[in-house]
């Protein structure tokens, strides 16, 4: 055992409480898999990136406590975020007559849990699941929040709902083979909770990082779990996203104009996160809200990280106009997540003509 | 005013508490409007056959608070309670960028109430929504229990969600321009909540059913405002039903087994409901927790108020089938809901054998 790598976040919602457990080769422990609800049938599903390598781990340790276990394998990658991908997770379980106990498991990133849990949301009303994070996007950002959805032309996340796991099991372990590219788009959401909560876990991570893009697993295991503490604390104070909890969007009205302007799939969530909090740091500085030495130190470990930090050349209209059908917007005032000052965050509006500024200076 | 036919029920839910309004020509009162939480729009949703009778009156009050008023009318009937139908709302509310704000109502019967209820509950994870039930089918069933869902083509309701609406308002004149024999199929959910709770209800209505029949206003008060006030009862005990609610399923499983043998839309839902029970009260009896007197009494009340009482004849093995996959069934076990003794419900199993014998006694 390696008592270093090995920790628990507990997440506190009254009946909807349940626990994170973080850890090097959790999908082959059988302590990780025990207590969660009795049923017929266990649903794993993956996709075919992350299934070949993971699933028959997991099928054997669920094996121990489920008479049968299913396994259906999604496409990798966003643009498969729709409902014709959900609708294939109910043909399974219909097809297979589960009935309202079974419990479905999602094995994968973001993309795989989020359109799991929205799956396990909807199936007769609600069935338990249980996400289990190969991503370090996913295990930070997914683990906390009950956000489940999926995409629609229009807009990224748009149809979904608030949804709590049984239970969280992040195998640090299968972060040894996620691409590099993705490494450093989970590092952006890490990076995401020092500005806007805690200075301190900031300079850790600066004085980590290299550790972390070399994936030791002690360094890994603080990332996830202190990403995960923060992220709680807001989360449980905001469960259903009233006010406060929007500050964990520091980055993502950006990032999503990003995202939605290039077509979902192009970068990587993670990559437009990064960059969106370069350009949030920009337009915070702009305010007076923060001086240009933060802006400066944020986007140069952004890009020590392996994240862009100039975004697409799309004109500021077209960031206007995404950010504006944001979710987060309101009667179509945009709500921007920003620094005020380093280590608290802070939503509020922008002139439009300093938001064009700010896409002038970022983006080429 | 008319003090007799107007009523209120409230439903005590925490923080999801709302109430039911009950009365003649509450489309046109503004005190029916007040109160709602405020948002730059509004959406009712509607469908083909009510929207022409009733939307520009609601459009009208609803003016009244709220700057943009938007309708959406989807075809009517059961076979549209599809993902595509949904997915029409959501490219109307994204076309127009609503935000989370937004107020869906819901103007039209029960797979308008479902379908818009499911609607506001994913819309950028929920939204809020009222609903305004026009058919005395959803004035009694889904005015209460925040049940909402679309079918799949492998089953009815399979993909939903539980979600409350703001406020119920029940205007007892819609029902005026009821076709008759959806006038009957809402009597059969009337008629439900009698042997499963509350046999001085029964007597009422069997002493009443002319004038109900007649769309007498103050008999349809009555009976709407016991029905929700039962199911209030029994719904306030168990929220997400994950035992007693299932008693408010008397006469659907059988009911379903109809619905999903013909293909849904063939009977009414009511219908089915109605013939359901004769076969729940005759599986009762013959497991000896009825007498033959009760289902001869059920059985005429059924019938005098137009409903089926001979169930189409599909063999008893596709009654079983259909049983089988019902939401209701645990890991393949039918679980019934009968009568023992009147006024009271249970949910149990019974053997194959003895639900062949009440398909073949009930079915030609």
């Amino acid at each position: 055992m390696h008592p270093d790598t090995h920790t628990q976040v507990a997440i506190d919602l009254g009946e909807r409480s349940y626990g994170i457990s973080i850890g090097a080769g959790l999908l082959s422990q059988d302590t990780a898999w025990q207590g969660l609800p009795a049923a017929a049938t266990a649903l794993i599903v993956t996709n075919d990136t992350v299934g070949p390598l993971y699933a028959q781990r997991l099928q054997q340790s669920l094996s121990a406590h489920y008479p049968k276990v299913l396994t259906h394998s999604l496409p990798d990658g966003e643009a498969y975020k729709t409902w014709e991908t959900l609708q294939s997770i109910f043909d399974v379980l219909l097809e297979n007559a589960c009935d309202r106990k079974t419990v479905l498991f999602a094995l994968g990133g973001g993309v795989v849990g989020d359109i799991t849990g929205f799956a396990a949301a909807c199936y007769m009303r609600g069935v338990p699941f249980v996400q289990v994070p190969t991503t370090l996007l996913a295990q930070v950002d997914s683990s906390v929040g009950g956000k489940t959805a999926i995409n629609h032309p229009i807009g990224k996340n748009m149809i979904g709902a608030f949804y709590q796991p049984q239970r969280v099991v992040c195998d640090l372990g299968t972060l040894q083979s996620l691409p590099a590219r993705e490494l450093s788009a989970g590092l952006a959401e890490v990076i995401k909770y020092g500005p806007m909560a805690d200075m301190a876990f900031f300079d850790w991570i600066d004085h980590n990082l290299d550790a972390l893009l070399q994936r030791d697993p002690q360094a890994l295991a603080y990332a996830v779990k202190r990403s995960c503490e923060i992220k709680a604390h807001v989360v449980g104070q905001d469960e259903r996203e009233s006010g406060l909890r929007a500050i964990l969007n520091f980055g993502h009205t950006f990032g999503h104009a990003i995202e939605a302007g290039l077509g979902f799939g192009e970068w990587l969530h993670g990559e437009a996160v990064g960059c969106g909090m370069v350009m949030a740091a920009q337009l915070s500085q702009r305010l007076g809200l923060v001086d240009a030495a933060f802006t400066q130190r944020l986007t140069a470990l952004i890009a020590r990280a392996g994240l862009p930090t100039v975004g697409p050349d799309l004109g500021a209209e077209v960031y206007l106009h995404h950010m504006r059908v944001d979710k987060k917007a309101q009667a179509g005032d945009i709500r921007f997540v920003l620094i005020d000052p380093p280590g608290s965050a802070v939503v509020r509006g922008a002139p439009d003509a300093l938001v064009s500024e700010v896409v002038q200076a970022c983006c080429r």
